[in-house]
C-alpha cells in the first residue's frame, strides 16, 4: 500500500490517473481505521476507478482540553485495512505539510454549525471544513464518502460543496454498529470495560426513540424527554439529545420525514455520539 | 462572442476544452470592461489555450450604501470588447443563479483584510473571497488574471490560494493608466469633468511619494505625511494612505522593497483607489 506525504506528491499521482479517464474517490478520514471507515473504502472502491484514503489528525478541528494529543495514530495497521478493502493510495500528510504557514483563509459555514455538536466544540467545524476544502483541492476528488455517524458533519459539509460550487460530489454512507449496537467510532478505544457498558445507553435511548415513534409518538419534547431519561439512568452526561431536520440541522416540534434523531454523550471522559435518520415508511430496528 | 448564463452550461463548455487538453485562463470582473481589464484579458489569452471572463456584479462584496444598484452594467460592449481582444467565451451568471438559496458558507482571509479597504468596507473581502472561490471552483480555470490596480485584493486572493490549496495560479497585472496618470476603474465613468480633475491627486500623491523615495527619503510617516498633504490641497477626502508589506500588508516603518504604497480617496460620492509597488533598485515613472 503506498503511503504519500507530500502535497505535490499526491498531486502528481491523481493527475495521472486523471490524464487516464480514471475517477477519483476520496475518503477522508483522522485514521484509527475501523469497520465505519471500511465501509466508505468499499463504497468508493464500488464507484471509483482510484480511491484516496486521507489519514490526518487534523489539528485545527480539536478545542483546548480535547483530545488532540491522545488521539489513536495507527498507520501502519490502517495501511494493511485500507490495502484489504481496495483503496489504492493514502495521503498521510504531517501537520506542517497541510499547514506549513499560519493560516489565515478559513471556510465556515453559518448557522448548521451552531446547535448539537457545535454549541459545546466552538471553532470544530471551522476546522473540518477548512480542512476538508483542502483535501478535496489537494486531491481533485470526483467523488468524497463521509459516514452518517457524524450527521451534523455530513449536513455541513454538504452546504459547504453546495454553497462554494465545489466539483465534487459527497456519498454519505450508513452507521456501521458493533453487534451489540455501538456505533463503530475511533474513540470507542478510548473506553474501558465498565465503560463500555455504559455506552450502550446511546443505542438503548435510540431505540426507545425508534419504538415509540413506530407506535405513532411525534412530539419530539416527549420523545427527547424519554431519551434523556434512558441516558441518565445510565453512568453516561448527555451533551445533548436533539430532534432536528437532517438537512438545515433546525428543531423540530413535530417527526416528520427527515428528522434527525441526534445525541451526545460523556461516557467518563469520552465523548460519544449516534443518531438515527428518520423514515416514517420504513423504521428498521437500529443494527 | 458566446455568452453563457448558467453555472451547468459553463462547467460542459469547460470539461469539453479540458478533455480536448487545453489550459483554462479565468478573468473576473464586474464588467464594464476598460484598459485594465483588457491588459488582463490579453495577458491571459497569451497564457491560456482557452479564455472565460467572468462578468458578476457580486452582491455580497457590496456594503449598505455603496455602489451596487448604480455599478455600470454594459454587457452588451464588454462583450465586444472581449472578442476583441482574445477572449472565448463570456460567463454572466444572475445573482439568482450564483446564489440560490441564502449563502450560507463564506471564505474569509483573517489579518490581511483588517487594513487599508478592509477597515472602511466591512465584509467587502468576505464577499471578494468567497465569490472567487465559486468562480474558480465553478469555472476550474488553471490560471486566474487579477489586476493590481486592486492591491490588497490580489494580496487576498493569493493567500486564500496557498491556505486553501486551490489548485490555479494567480497572475497579477500591472496597473494601466490614462495618459495623464488616473488608475483605469470602472468607477471613473461616475466622476464629472471636474471631479475628473481633482482624481488626479492620487496619481501626483504617488509621483510625489516615489520621487521622495528616489531622493533617498525611507521614513514612511514623512513620505505619508507627504501624500496627505498633496492630497488636502485638493477637493478630496483621505480614506487610507498607507505604506505596508505588499505580500502581509502589515504596516512598513522603513521603506523596503517589497513596500506597497496605497491610496483611498473619495472624490465627492466617488471612492478611488491607487497604489505603487516599489522596488528600491527600479523606480521607473508612474504611467
Amino acid at each position: 500500500m503506498e503511503i504519500i506525504h507530500t502535497i505535490e506528491a499526491i498531486r502528481q499521482s491523481v493527475r495521472q490517473r486523471c490524464t487516464e479517464g480514471k475517477t477519483i474517490g476520496l475518503v477522508p478520514t483522522m485514521g484509527a481505521l475501523h469497520a465505519g471507515h471500511g465501509s466508505l473504502i468499499e463504497a468508493a472502491a464500488g464507484e471509483c476507478d482510484f480511491v484516496v484514503v486521507s489519514i490526518f489528525v487534523n489539528p485545527t478541528q480539536f478545542g483546548l482540553g480535547e483530545d488532540l494529543d491522545k488521539y489513536p495514530r495507527t498507520l501502519e495497521t490502517d495501511a494493511e485495512f485500507c490495502e484489504k478493502l481496495g483503496a489504492d493510495l493514502i495521503f498521510a500528510p504531517s501537520a506542517d505539510e497541510m499547514y506549513p504557514s499560519e493560516q489565515l483563509t478559513w471556510v465556515e459555514v453559518e448557522k448548521l454549525t451552531d446547535g448539537l455538536c457545535g454549541a459545546n466544540r466552538p471553532g470544530h467545524f471551522k476546522g473540518v471544513t477548512t480542512v476538508c476544502s483542502k483535501l478535496f483541492n489537494i486531491v481533485g476528488a470526483d467523488v468524497a464518502f463521509f459516514g452518517q455517524k457524524d450527521a451534523q458533519q455530513t449536513a455541513v459539509i454538504r452546504r459547504m460543496v453546495c454553497d462554494l460550487n465545489l466539483p465534487l460530489e459527497i456519498r454519505v454512507c450508513p452507521i456501521i454498529r458493533e453487534p451489540d449496537g455501538l456505533a463503530m467510532s475511533s474513540r470507542n478505544r478510548y473506553l474501558s470495560a465498565e465503560e463500555r457498558k455504559h455506552a450502550l445507553c446511546l443505542h438503548r435511548a435510540l431505540t426507545v426513540c425508534r419504538e415509540q415513534i413506530a407506535a405513532g409518538q411525534r412530539d419530539t419534547n416527549s420523545l427527547i424527554g424519554t431519551m434523556e431519561a434512558v441516558i441518565e439512568q445510565d453512568q453516561a452526561q448527555i451533551d445533548y439529545v436533539g430532534i432536528v431536520d437532517a438537512e438545515t440541522l433546525e428543531p423540530f416540534e413535530i417527526v416528520t420525514d427527515g428528522a434527525l434523531v441526534a445525541l451526545a454523550i460523556h461516557v467518563g471522559p469520552t465523548r460519544l455520539i449516534d443518531n438515527i435518520l428518520i423514515d416514517l415508511n420504513n423504521l428498521p430496528n437500529i443494527v
